[in-house]
């Protein structure tokens, strides 16, 4: 059965054409030298095709373990533990939450970022923006590279007082969660901004959304949360914590899991890769590697199409039969988005090993975006994949780059661009698209299943201003 | 013979009152957890007093090895290969280095940034700004925090073209070194400046100085030293090399070294901790600690005391007798300084590791400075020993946290101070002190030994403008 060593063995030139190769024999030889010997991934010889619980348990054992080899999972069990909980937080000084601040109690409270237990004392936070890792009792490391922390303000901190224990409440004033064993800190924001983001120029959109207008302080602590989160939005269903992932993982049996994070719509260059991807896994020898779908449902900027339109989007996709739902998993990933490119991805990358995924497949420019000031990326395009394949804690996964599709005039479909034939293709840029599509023109054929596309044009039809499907917008080359 | 076990196991509450408590029993619970067990520094049961080859080889066994394993030496021997690597840099593209640039050929030629071996690549570069460490073949990870990197210019760019191989030449075109298979990429100020010193704001000094007006390029490579870097200003018999400086504790039989970095001016308070910081290792069990008092040597801003003023007030210290030169080795410290807090105190203790030192001695705020535009201190002052204490690759260090000394008024010296009296301590911060030099006054007896001062008083009167003794400046209360 094929473990990572098989793998990069298998990446001889040529041998893994139909997919882009692995970053590390691409680097330079140097960095190969500093690189450490790949890490078998552990995957038994065979798995069971049978559904009992004892297989269960076994093909689970043949998923990646989670970072501190146990998944957190914070949320109270039903029956009079929660029932304590809630009469406590009743008692505490209560903070309340913003959407962002739950989203993270969200993930926090799942495991998606095992083995932490909580918003992060200054002790976590520290390591985060300096290292992008965590030291753990045992000496080993788990990769966190975005703070998870929850800011106060000088009011909520005097209302604390030297009290241990806190209420999170959320909107409504709710009880959601228990924080304890607290400590305060300094939220210096700039420090924080410029490790996280690398700059600190004004119109990074979550440092708008929640770091400029929130309080000088950071609180950290043990995180109990008294019932699992819901938005009740229609989409809870999709919303499958890393339990639940590997659980599905394991019920299909899957020996490779490969990880696919989005946050636009679905088009059939994506998809191509996706099939592809599982196409060479099957090649390498794994028997059934599993794709999970995995957009991101946490806050996005403004521009952004939102959650629920993807969703629809990606249902259309999987209805037209463009990606295979024997072989595929579509979940939401309850992490709100920082856009802060290599830094950012390999919190996208580390969540998913939580649930299971032992292949990442990662882009150009990973939740990059464009410089908030001036004429240019924020980040070099590629430093997402360096960065990724050099982290620390992240040596268990294998990373897939993304190799480039696009619209081949010739075969009416997407495919991967043969640079020796170049003028056959069209590159259709996001901008592109999202222009096409509020005009309500189509796109050419072949570059999405029109199903999703309808699900697009609704969408820019939806938000569109009275009166203004008048104006057709120039279209991008 | 104390192990870094020994030294944890020791630190119970008030059994080293003396000296600060190691860092990480002050860490609250879970960093303690997060933390591994400390690594135990190798130090042989009884080291030879003989001064034998084969005694010295022993004894140097027992200091601490350097990062990587082996001491990168960079420079070539003396005769053929010398000669063959001047013809050669005559027929290489020119490469003119800055006073900073040719500073930083000096550290890596030594083996201070060991196991780095010439100026940074682009994914040693994106380790050390991501993760502040780097991955070594064997899967092992060296520190490695501050970026050691060469600009270029578009111009230069272009005149190298494709060559795999370049010379370095000094500011009178002196050839200095080769720079070989070598690798051109973006020098993305921003992010580097944001990732490194935590803020963007102008006015940081390493960056008006080194990088504001740096080329867009950074061109790394493998560095061979023609010959060994002098400065010829009377100084260079301070500047020993890690390797020297390891024979010489060695030769010393020093079973511990402890390591000082300044780049200011000594005063009896920093004697007091150097002198206890002996008594405590004496205590534990160690036979001959040796400090390695090891003022800075590279560039610093322009209100910094200059280096040689400096080295002339540290051999005051050492005649009137305030350190004892039997078990202190004064030396020069050959890097610039980034006064990038955190970040930059890696380097320093990394680099005192690569010259045989098993202690570090840190203060409050270290590589701080005031925010170039807020009126505050740039960092948190703890944060800088908390990072140091957690940092990758520094593992086997021992942190020792600088107990604050202030003048005991009472006492009529400095003295630790005991907040329980906390009305007989004077503070005499470096603005004060300065002050007071400036204005030809003295210090309270005992701050700093008379032929130090004097020293002082003799730098700020050359440096003061004509007839500027008129005029007393304000002392700072």
């Amino acid at each position: 059965m094929a473990s990572m060593a098989a793998f990069i063995a298998v990446v001889a030139p040529n041998s893994l054409h139909s997919i882009s190769n692995p970053l590390r024999p691409q680097l330079p030889a140097r960095l190969r030298r500093a690189l450490p010997p790949p890490v078998p991934v552990p995957v038994p010889f065979a798995i069971g095709k049978g559904r009992s619980t004892a297989l269960r348990r076994a093909a689970s054992c043949s998923l990646i373990e989670p970072d501190g080899g146990t998944l957190v999972d914070l949320v109270a069990r039903e029956g009079p533990a929660r029932e304590a909980l809630r009469r406590d937080a009743a008692r505490c000084p209560q903070i309340k939450l913003s959407r962002i601040d739950l989203e993270w109690v969200h993930v926090l409270s799942e495991g998606w970022a095992s083995p932490l237990c909580g918003f992060m004392r200054e002790a976590e936070f520290l390591q985060t923006l300096h290292f992008n890792c965590l030291r753990l009792g045992d000496g080993s490391i788990a990769n966190m590279s975005v703070p998870i922390v929850l800011a106060i303000d000088d009011a909520q901190k005097r209302a604390i007082g030297d009290r241990r224990r806190i209420a999170l409440v959320d909107a409504r004033d709710k009880p959601v969660a228990i924080l304890s064993d607290i400590e305060i800190y300094k939220h210096n924001k700039e420090e924080r901004i410029a490790r996280t983001w690398g700059t600190t120029a004004p119109g990074l959109p979550y440092v708008e959304e929640a770091i400029t207008n929130a309080g000088n302080w950071l609180i950290g602590g043990d995180l109990e949360v008294i019932e699992r989160i819901k938005y009740n939005d229609g989409l809870d269903k999709y919303r499958l914590s890393p339990a639940e992932l590997r659980e599905e993982f394991s019920r299909r049996n899957a020996d490779a899991v490969f990880a696919f994070q989005l946050r636009n719509p679905v088009h059939n260059g994506h998809a191509l890769l996706m099939t592809d991807t599982r196409r060479c896994l099957l090649e390498m020898g794994y028997k059934n590697p599993i794709l999970l779908l995995h957009p991101l449902g946490g806050y996005t900027k403004a521009d952004d199409v939102p959650l629920h339109w993807r969703m629809k989007q990606h249902e259309k996709v999987l209805e037209d039969g463009v990606l295979n739902p024997e072989t595929t998993v579509v979940a939401i990933f309850p992490s709100p988005m920082h856009y802060a490119g290599p830094t950012e991805v390999q919190w996208h990358a580390k969540s998913r090993i939580n649930a299971g995924a032992n292949f990442y497949i990662v882009g150009r420019d990973p939740a990059g975006m464009s410089h908030p000031i001036e004429k240019r990326d924020l980040y070099d395009a590629d430093h997402g994949k360096k960065v990724l394949s050099m982290a620390p804690g992240l040596e268990r996964l294998n990373i897939l780059p993304f190799k480039v599709a696009a619209y081949d005039k010739k075969q009416k479909k997407m495919a991967f661009f043969d640079p020796s034939r170049h003028q056959d293709f069209l590159f259709i840029s996001g901008t592109k698209m999202r222009t096409l599509a509020k005009n309500r023109e189509n796109p050419p054929d072949g570059f999405m299943c029109p199903g999703g596309w309808d699900v697009l044009v609704e969408y820019y039809d939806s938000v569109a201003p009275q009166g203004a499907n008048k104006f057709r917008e120039a279209v991008p080359a």
